[in-house]
């Protein structure tokens, strides 16, 4: 049995900036997180100019007091690199450490995230800062774990309501990593010029040097601006991953970056490397399951349970408030993450600021520290993460042999190429499948490109536009024949990995493995084209409208366009593949339509909803060492009923139940089933 | 008894712009202005190349001859300082002195208001040419004041519709003059330090140098952009002061500058060693309260009457027209600035240009000297002005009582931290609380932070984010405690002269001074609460939702809130103080449950309406030598009557009145009291 | 009798571009080429780099090879000057050959026609590869014509949604020389001066070295704007003339440019010199009487039958598809312009691009090589033009005598004087004037102010600001004295040529010439005033509301205004000039009472509608040594019928028409009257 550690999960606490405040005061603030019953600080983000207020001079002091104070009343501390705000001192001297408009203009002080990760001034001192407080507190025991910067992210606003817009750096040190970027992906500039078809619009290139820096007002080639994008997110993985190597050289803890649910990174690749997968949102009521996509999307990515390491307690605000939350809002919200495979809620924030940019955002404790209306909330909170600390540090969610594909590879080809007006691949995902998914108490793991696929028995591809990248289109080919359902479409296989369609055939593959001739591809906009299905049912198509001839004997026709030159071609098929099958989407059905074909396939795939219900209760049925259960939080705000396969308890109130449980509006209950 | 002066007042003229015409058609003109009934142009306004063809080689002859043959007609002349349209030569010279965007790149010659208020070259020019023109016409009695350039603004559209944009020049005089001026200010950078919690996100300044031009692309800080607004508006200021000085130093005459309803700049500062307040406005019927509310602005800054110096006579125009006024529009809005305590009406322009930017604007004449629509008005409103000349010369409007607090501190702290979507300040205070005021025949001054307050019984101070400007803590303490009725909130108090939160509780003194604890602060959006009275009366709430605990024995609770967490809390609370007393204001209550209480303050306080009858009516009692009366205008384009306290009669027809008028759509009746 | 061409119209074909394919592909192409019933093919725009892979370094070898292929197979070739896209050896070594934004930055590499047409750089190797390629190809018979570049636009869309804006290139090179063009159009700067009115806002210039280039951000002088905007159309005239220049001087073909439906370049001047006009346009359903418009402005250019050289298949697309349209479109729309006067219809394109920016396009087949969905409604079409194509190529549509005057004089004067909010010159042109005449059956020639008048008998003239420009003024005198009827007004006559107001009148001429006094003008919004017709009936005016007394006995009033100080004047008179009248609207009256006003005036004039039927059917009149006849186009995507003036055959389907032709959604009829 190995040593227990110092802290016990669920993690549960907040974002906290002595800095802000005079020192003497963290003692009353200790007093309220006890009185909160939290168990976790978060502490150093933005801090640099404090830490280091001028070159070479540090100040570690103060945080050494922080630290000490908290674990003096049991709170652990989480470290933070404070890279994402370099001190005055340093901008001032080096003014290209910020960031550049596309016009040659930079950035001012006074922002955060501001910087180009790609300038290497900036770089070695983000390198220098890390490396010091890794060496200062990387022996630490009352650290549980460290956050490299702050929500790194290519694409993102400033901040300014008014000029929200693209924040990708564009200086010349962006541009000349860009084309090295390019010459490492292609080689020699001919194979680009191959894979682009830049004989179109005399955009043939003579050398990598040549390559744009894609500009806001040009009409530029799409795989020019899809490479753009993916070196905007290779640049950020980079800068990650250098903190993470210095980290790992002189820390015992475990390392992550905490990211926002943005496709723009794909988060399965920033964490290749990192220890603890980190997490901030800022959904309320109406982006729960939202909320819970990501989630599903984050826990796949390691085996160790992943941290919510921001969220709201209320509302959020910048210097306006948005996002005002009914009663028990606060309770289902910090249920979440932990329901969902993670072991960690950490509110952003603390204690609001008193002044700064930030200073309208909900927290436990308001500006003259005064607790806020959900301070019993967050006891309550509190208090059922420690009755169910047990069973949850455990037991795991269960996975159901059920996937559904969601990357970021998707992302950036389809904001390139969006092929219908206001087409947005994550909406559409999350809208037409996942959200239904969970109304129906399927239990999904949200899987990126490059997961294995061996522990699924179905799994859904809609809109993955490429197989070719991580050998998926292989490795898929694998997985079907060895017995595995895919369903996939519509809108995939259509390009390959540069962006391009293929020339053979309107797929790359699935022409042939679904035994069809792709007659004609209509678009998903504005017209919606009707179905109708072998027994009988109309349905309306949406996203597009690929019409099939069915060429092989194996080939079975379930859904037939009924409309114009479409008429009497096949919408979906199904074949089998060795001992698996595919089935292809030319189309998306409408709900009803789609959810019936999921339900049959579930079946044959022997994957089976978690619980029968109404659809605003998420169940999520868990396992382990501490045996089985589930915990069910309400969603929408209103009373609901669930019916659960067995008896059981509730360990947050000790009730004893027997199959049905009814949680009143946001309620919560981690149900621990009875030894047979 | 002094001299009477060359010209008597009411002031009813127009802009006049000889110099875009033959200046052999200055007697055609002449004669139709006496037939308008005129008495007063304004000349030289954008002149300065007509006026400086080259560099100090100077031509008077013709403004000389303008004011000669206005004279010989009995029109008295305002003169204008050109310096808002600089001329090619000192453009082409010193590019430097137009505007620089925040990209650095310079407008170009041809536009007017788009030079750098801070940049010395044109500042020298600016005072040469002031100089000059002093030593010219200074000692001119047919001149009867002067303008000081032009509707001075620093945020501002350049007019074209598509591009409207803040116009902050951003060049590094004006960088380095904020620098200086946030010296200036804070003394040394720590206190800046302190006072605005750089400590977060790395803000920290060693020096003033390091302070940015606020970029609008990036996440600043509010205070910072407080801070930039604030420079803009003291360089205007500034620039306008140094003209002044320049023209009293050398001419007998009264000097202005004429401002648009604009509360960037305040009014009553950049007033301050003036003479004479100008003010322009172009809202047309849909705008009558808010041109009211205005000149209830400009009247209580000095004793003297102000002029209106701009307004449309039909609708205005760029290069398109907008605002088309149905008949009687001119009647209306020629007296409005008569009633509300003004001396002059003069309409832009006498004569539509017939080239160049403005050419689609109302005017007197057309582009091609005919009459337009409005001149049988604007003779019935010549005629009213000398019916009643006497009347309106030896009477003022009489003070009631009652102010409402309007200042543009409160603008900048909440254009900088709205705290929520689409709050805009003067629009809420002039909707939710002058609007029912005025339809409720109260007679306010709006006034600013900077007014002495003894003349007043009732003062009402909603959103008002903070006291500590002015001294006003201290002297609405002393005035409450002397006898004064102050009602307080929402968002009052809320911030300390950096823009930041008290730390010690959500108030500056509020608490204190009404004897609460503030227990919660929601936000006002998008969430409505509501309340309950003592009566049992509903409301629901706005703006915000504070929420107190009574913890002094004489804390009376007005309302309590109903719902959610704020259930049972107090919204609104009466506390005596000294000889006066303090009505809090938590929230924002609907029209209904606010003017109920108010009305019962209004009766405590002795301030009682002037009026009796419908809302379209605006009711101005005058007082003075001249006897006592009221002038009424009719708002809506609809009839409507009025009870009035005494008999009378109105002076523009010769009726006499026993109590009720009835006015028409748009009608007027200046009516003297019997002398009982 | 003269040697009959190669190749015989009407040309049907598609734009081609091998260079994006593998050379081999071609014969397969062809193949289906014929099959779709096509004779002819675009190649070559774009295609710089692809012809001259380095300086001076020329390949034509695949180009000649693609022109023998095609010809084998009974195709021709349009050839196309490749210079809307220069290399990147160009562009890297010269960037200054690239568009450049208002704050100077340059466009990078990658977009197409984002080069600058004043840089002599760039116009050198235009005029260096024109000739190059005229050398090569100039002697070809197989080639039936040339485009020179494509779609030169000042004032258009980069291509990115997201990104919209105007184009015209703002560096060093363009600002000098449009300073030249102003001194070459005024001659001393005094000129300008007076004629700008530039006294006012000290815009006296005192060279032409002083006058900006028009910043966006800036209130300019609208004539200002309005020289940008011709200058930037004279930029791109002058391009397109020296190209020509050069292929006349060294091909025996015909010369046009491919131009799309903006009003910002003159067709009809840009056209003087070009041998062929060209006419490209994506109007869908809905816009197919814009298309028309469109197609009756650039027939009366020439007396050669124009080219439709670009239109859509099916849907058009760059990233994303849009416009996808029903069955029957591709007919309709194939054969509008043949229907209108052109001889040609190319689609863009034949095969959809595999990569690029506009991969989402539709075509004529696939990307990967297979038959759209529209191909049977093509071989249709083809099959059609084959078995009119003699009536077709004897014949030409009828001239009614009635014209629609059309400018871009009127488009740039009024882009920079809206006069009224939101005022589209253009769409209110089709919109209120055009829609409505061909609903009617009327057949109008669109002409531009350049156009002789002796061949109308009916002129429509309304929202033509100037009849200053091309000696309008004279020739509209001349032609109604001489027996035309002229319909003038909205907004006629109401600028000189400098952009101005007159100063005499409200007009030029129109008052003289209609016998009134215009009284009062009104604006157009946001009222619209009504009126009383003599007949007792009641209109509702719009665009404009003048007001006139009638001051000559020959005047006759038509309708009188009604409301405010309108009420009793003229808002339309007629008035007797020599042989002709003219008709003078101060307003613009609904649908209803304009057309009974115009259908007298046409009767008046001997013009005659050209069918009786339903308004969804087109109906060209055709005459010529073929015979005469008539060809029906169904617009709207419903059935309809028309009844004709006489019996025929239509030659698409050898029935008998004995005067009722019903026509199908988008049916075409192309009947041959019977020789009576």
């Amino acid at each position: 049995m190995t040593k227990k550690p110092k802290y016990q999960a669920p993690f549960y606490g907040a974002a906290y900036y002595p800095e802000a405040w005079p020192l003497e005061q963290i003692d009353e603030d200790i007093r309220l997180m006890k009185e909160a019953g939290m168990n976790v600080m978060r502490v150093a983000e933005f801090a640099w100019a404090r830490i280091e207020p001028s070159y070479e001079s540090f100040d570690f002091d103060w945080l050494h007091t922080v630290i000490d104070k908290l674990d003096a009343a049991g709170i652990a501390t989480i470290m933070c690199t404070p890279t994402a705000t370099p001190p005055a001192w340093l901008t001032e001297q080096h003014p290209e450490v910020l960031f550049t408009f596309p016009d040659g203009r930079q950035v001012g002080h006074g922002g955060r995230r501001h910087t180009c990760p790609n300038n290497p001034v900036y770089r070695q001192h983000c390198a220098r800062i890390t490396h010091r407080m890794a060496l200062e507190f990387g022996r630490d025991e009352r650290i549980i774990g460290w956050q490299i910067d702050n929500e790194v992210a290519p694409h993102y606003d400033f901040g300014n309501p008014k000029h929200f817009f693209v924040r990708a750096c564009c200086c010349k040190a962006c541009h000349a990593n860009f084309q090295a970027y390019m010459k490492a992906r292609y080689g020699n500039i001919q194979a680009l010029n191959r894979a682009w078809c830049t004989q179109l619009w005399s955009q043939h290139y003579d050398d990598f040097d040549q390559l744009p820096l894609p500009d806001p007002s040009v009409w530029h080639h799409p795989a020019l601006l899809t490479a753009w994008d993916e070196f905007n997110a290779h640049s950020y993985i980079d800068f990650v991953h250098e903190q993470a190597e210095i980290l790992h050289a002189d820390t015992q803890h475990r390392i992550g970056t905490d990211m926002m649910p943005f496709p723009e990174i794909d988060h399965y690749a920033i964490n290749d490397g990192l220890d603890i997968v980190q997490y901030n949102h800022y959904d309320f009521r109406e982006g729960f399951r939202n909320a819970a996509f990501w989630m599903d999307h984050m826990r796949p990515i390691k085996e160790r349970p992943f941290w919510n390491t921001e969220t709201a307690t209320c509302w959020a605000g910048n210097v306006m408030t948005t996002g005002y939350s009914e009663p028990g809002f606060c309770r289902a919200n910090s249920w979440l993450p932990i329901a969902l495979g993670g072991e960690a809620n950490l509110f952003w924030l603390w204690r609001t600021h008193w002044a700064g940019q930030e200073l309208m955002h909900g927290s436990v404790l308001s500006s003259c520290g005064r607790p806020m209306h959900i301070f019993g909330e967050v006891q309550e909170v509190s208090k059922g993460f420690r009755d169910s600390a047990d069973f949850l540090n455990a037991t795991k969610p269960l996975n159901t042999g059920l996937a559904l594909h969601f990357n970021s590879i998707s992302h950036h080809i389809f904001k390139n190429q969006p092929l219908q007006p206001e087409f947005n691949y994550t909406a559409e995902l999350m809208q037409r499948w996942y959200h239904p998914l969970i109304q129906r108490h399927y239990r999904p793991d949200v899987i990126g490109a490059q997961v294995e696929l061996d522990a699924y028995k179905l799994i859904l591809s809609p809109m993955l536009p490429t197989l070719e990248a991580h050998d998926l289109k292989a490795r898929l080919r694998a997985w079907i024949e060895n017995g595995g359902i895919w369903v996939a479409g519509p809108l995939t296989d259509i390009r390959d990995q540069h962006c391009a369609k293929f020339r053979h055939a309107p797929y790359g593959v699935l022409e042939e493995w679904a035994g069809v001739y792709g007659k004609y591809q209509f678009p998903g906009y504005p017209r919606h084209f009707t179905q109708r299905w072998a027994d009988g049912a109309q349905s309306e198509g949406a996203i597009a409208h690929d019409a099939f001839e069915a060429r092989d004997a194996e080939t079975e026709v379930l859904a037939w366009y009924t409309e114009n030159e479409l008429e009497g071609l096949a919408a979906v098929v199904r074949k089998p593949m060795g001992k698996g099958q595919i089935v292809l989407l030319g189309t998306q059905p409408d709900e009803q339509a789609l959810f019936k074909l999921l339900a049959t396939l579930a079946a044959d795939a022997g994957v089976a909803p978690v619980a029968t219900g109404d659809s605003n209760i998420l169940c999520v049925p868990r396992e382990g060492a501490g045996g089985e259960g589930v915990i069910l939080v309400e969603l929408d705000g209103k009373p609901g009923s669930c019916r659960l396969p067995c008896t059981g308890k509730n360990l947050l109130t000790g009730e004893s139940i027997d199959g049905l449980v009814t949680l009143p509006a946001y309620g919560v209950a981690v149900v621990q089933y009875a030894v047979n």
